[in-house]
């Protein structure tokens, strides 16, 4: 079969590899009907992810068709059109039993981190994937529901609503914002209006992308590029700061202009991936009543977003900036490498 | 009267001052039975907190006689023995409705900030102090209780527990670190034992100091000191770490402690008051699934807590290891501030 | 002044009556201009409520303007335009510090219960009003907002908000029913809305409430006359059951069909106010891992409904269907009295 | 091998039968070293539960020793010692990923309960048993937990604690009653203290039993017998009644005694296993901002609650009152079945 396959820093190739087989009785096969490219791809290539080795097949979303199941596999069959999960669960590990899948320590790549496609073991930009623990880590996809919709229940979804939404405690009336409108920013706006908040406060350096965030929920735009930014997302709440304040980017300084916003008993979530140490400013925050949250996504709120997605109450169509077909890769890899120019939220592959 | 008056740095005087007066209908007049020192007055003096200006009476913590009430005031009465709390509650704010007395916006000090008494209005280390929003910021103390065990409910009970363990989430099984076993790091291991954990480990470089940490519920002790710390703290839990690791000194160093013994999943709840930034190592934590909360007490726990000291479920006599009258009031001063040598707790200075 | 007087069982005035003088100093005097009538005024007015003596006032929502205000009071002024809450709150009670302003204990009208106005003491359906420990218990409208959506503010909104969806536990994704489609019940569908429910199901006898209910967010309609109802409401889930069943009627039928048709994980929250005991099967129920909640109002909500309100964010006008003047008052009861037949939902007295 | 079977209605015996075999690659055997009875055991001997057909094997509590894996198993091993749970989970179910293992959906027994083993397919009380989903349902005995100390984690303390303490939402200082103090009572009394209660009230109706409550952490015991007993109980309050009331008996009688006895804002946990209908005074209770909750144990906390027993911070031991050896099992029937006389809480049953 045909993978995108990790050559070392810098190198990847769209080549032909073996088909994977069944290794444990809880693997299935899944053949990938559609898939999809994800910013911490990119850093991979770069090479700043030194667990991934050259011959890695990258890709951590997607969704297929099962091709063959395990011998301990009862509630899943040859034929089933599910979703993969960026994050496995061994479903009986003791963080899975405490719905920190994020940190399962099953077996596969055990090193207690539930990202494992693309990263410890093969993954989803290929024809094939071996899915391991897969009962506990697919999903159906529910009829009415295509895969494109399907695929950004993977990774962003989840990731936007549980690390930004959820960890953020967002409530109802809330004034959230979020700094980075990028995917998984746009993901924390789509998903915050799940609890009712009053306002949704984009920030970014980019105009065109605050636009953008409008169409996923945003109330409010400020560009960070403005010397009054903060002077102005103040003038939109009661001039205390924000309830929620989501680090959407994974850079020193916007993870400082997070603390800057929130105000007293308020939250900063992290959804960013950072590659630096950050100063945080103890001498003012020690006195102001906040909570600093911060991880990988659990992935249990899942069947959750598919049940809204499938309602008709998250439009996640919107995600979807282009297409592809799975031999056209490495076309899909240049087009969202360039986002900046090429406007490239999600880039859907397909088979 | 007389009053222990804040000079400048450096500079402080037990000195005659005027008798307070009810300045609004909501205030109480309060004669002093009792009351102690806490660390920041310690800051104050050495010039550390701005906002204190010279011939303030300082102190925040005390249990008196009322003995004169304004004229709304109708739950509380001449001659009622009562307990004043560090932080003040105007009870109608934004910030007091949602039970974040820590920042009451309460005309009295409106800075959106609690605390006030020796810091923005006169204190309670003299003999009468005037204390507004009286009816929302004292408790009457219940038959049994001492002056002594009471005052501990002013400012370093509630803070253990508020800013340390139910900020650190703490619950049933779970392991819990407390980094420095000073007189509020002994409180967050007192009332850590009210949510029921497996193990309560104390962290000091004093070897002194943990061992009088297992009078007040330690489990363990740790030596900072040790180059083998970590290890040692590890091999106290599952190998993944702590549930919750408490910070209770306020230093860069001692932050980062804390973040390297908790578990994914877990919990740091800063309770130290921080005069510098800290690094917080995001490179490796963004992956970590941690809340990180600090802030200043509510002082809501307070009734709860009363309780549990009048049931007898909480020994708070063992804070109080040195024993002054008010006049003896620059003993106590000089007893407290070399804490190391003279192993002092908590000073009770009584009328 | 003019005010409804109730002068026992099946009788009342609109007459003319003494203006009410500030008692205490934390009262102040409300000119109403804006009031509405409850489905409990007129359970009062059949003589259904004993602690409703001859002579009293009637009414417990309005939005006046403060004419006077009393010696204590500081953060409310001449002018200001508020919202009565129907609930009064001291502030510092032990029911009030624990946010239960329900069971407020404060002096006036000492049962334990925060509903007073138009119950234990003279109520809103006049020209003025005495409202007591008034900083704690009314709202500054803010600007851009009407008398006639504050108006909904006073009880309807938040006693749909907090009883029925929080009390139900709600949480994004959930499928919602909702027993009975009268305003209190389309308050629950209204508000349901703001916790991201996959589905919100009114369930009603009246066809034609029922198609109204989809205007206030409701996405399907069983009515509760048809044989099949049960297992129309069960098509509509995974066949579980839903997750949060909420009674907005007040009888033992509709309660029990709240019990049949919640899934096993779900919640019962009951809005409705019974006359009688109703049985519960828990010969089957005990298993089920559910939840029953009931209660009145504390309206601590209310400042976040009020916010929302102000953005735009629910549209409150729905609300109401029939405009009166003060004067018109016996008019609006004999409207309101007679929904079945005026769809009446809620009727706006103004001065 | 040697097993207690069920031959119908008050008909039992402990006689041959066939050894268990594997039949699915997630099931194990395990050889029962230690097992016990339950008070449902005796309830369906009594022929009150359909769903248990004659030739059933009972027993559904057990700690043995693994004899063989199936083919999918790979965290558990022949000689491994575990802890049999009464709940079986498959651990991937709708309801198993919630958390909601009561309700496991999985093909054993598919019919939504998580209780199968005496019930739906062959229990414990017999040489051997087959486990399914024993990865998800079984718990490895650590080291220095004794087989004793282990059996009471199949059922009694996690039952006690999810459906009496965490259910009554119990929290530091407060009041838990709990009426009944028999073996799943006394369990539920032991475990409140883990949340750091004021008082533990025991209410029933034997003097002697409530005696034996002080040892398992009452602190106080009024007998349901007196006609003064709601009064006493409030006294032991505020006066306005206790924060959690726990139900364990199963009348209707006792279920309402709970609802007389709890304060506004606090909570009724049923634990007790009902037959019949119970009358809930709604009239009274529509206002009075409670909750009640009721379900079978999701022995989620199973881990948490062994790591306490290992750590010697509950002394379960004191729930076992009689001992005897596996071929005595009528022996132990007979003792158990007799609990007012005997004095009987657990009876160990060992190989």
């Amino acid at each position: 079969m045909k993978a995108l396959v990790y050559l070392g820093p810098g190198e990847k190739a769209w080549k032909e590899v073996a088909l994977p087989k069944i290794q444990h009785p809880t693997d299935v096969i899944v053949r990938i009907d559609t898939t999809t490219i994800c910013g911490s791809d990119l850093h991979i290539l770069k090479g700043d992810v030194p667990a991934v080795t050259p011959g890695r097949i990258l890709g951590h979303e997607g969704v297929g068709t099962i091709t063959e199941v395990g011998s301990s596999v009862t509630s899943l069959a040859v034929g089933d059109n599910v979703i993969l999960s960026c994050i496995k669960s061994c479903g009986h590990c003791n963080f899975c039993k405490q719905g920190l899948f994020a940190h399962c320590l099953g077996e596969e790549g055990a090193v207690g981190i539930g990202w494992i496609f693309g990263h410890l073991i093969d993954g989803t930009q290929a024809e094939f994937v071996r899915v391991p623990y897969a009962e506990t880590s697919v999903y159906k996809v529910p009829e009415g529901v295509t895969n494109q919709q399907a695929v950004m229940l993977s990774d962003i979804l989840p990731t936007g609503f549980e690390i930004g939404v959820q960890n953020g405690q967002t409530k109802p009336g809330d004034v959230v914002a979020v700094i980075g409108a990028g995917p998984v920013g746009l993901a924390v706006i789509m998903t915050a209006g799940l609890y009712g908040p009053s306002k949704i406060i984009s920030i970014d350096l980019d105009a065109n992308r605050m636009e953008q965030a409008k169409k996923f929920g945003a109330t409010d735009g400020v560009n960070s590029g403005d010397p009054q930014w903060k002077k102005k997302v103040m003038a939109l709440t009661d001039g205390w700061g924000v309830d929620v304040a989501v680090e959407a980017v994974g850079l020193p300084a916007t993870f400082d202009m997070a603390t800057q916003i929130v105000r007293p008993g308020g939250h900063v979530a992290n959804v960013g991936v950072h590659g630096k140490p950050v100063e945080l400013r103890m001498q003012d925050l020690w006195i102001h009543n906040i909570t600093i949250s911060m991880g990988l996504v659990n992935t249990n709120t899942t069947p959750m977003l598919l049940k809204l997605v499938a309602e008709g109450k998250l439009n996640v169509d919107k995600f979807a900036s282009h297409h592809f077909k799975l031999d056209e890769m490495l076309a899909a890899y240049d087009t969202f490498s360039r986002a900046a120019e090429t406007k490239a939220l999600k880039v859907i592959i397909e088979r």
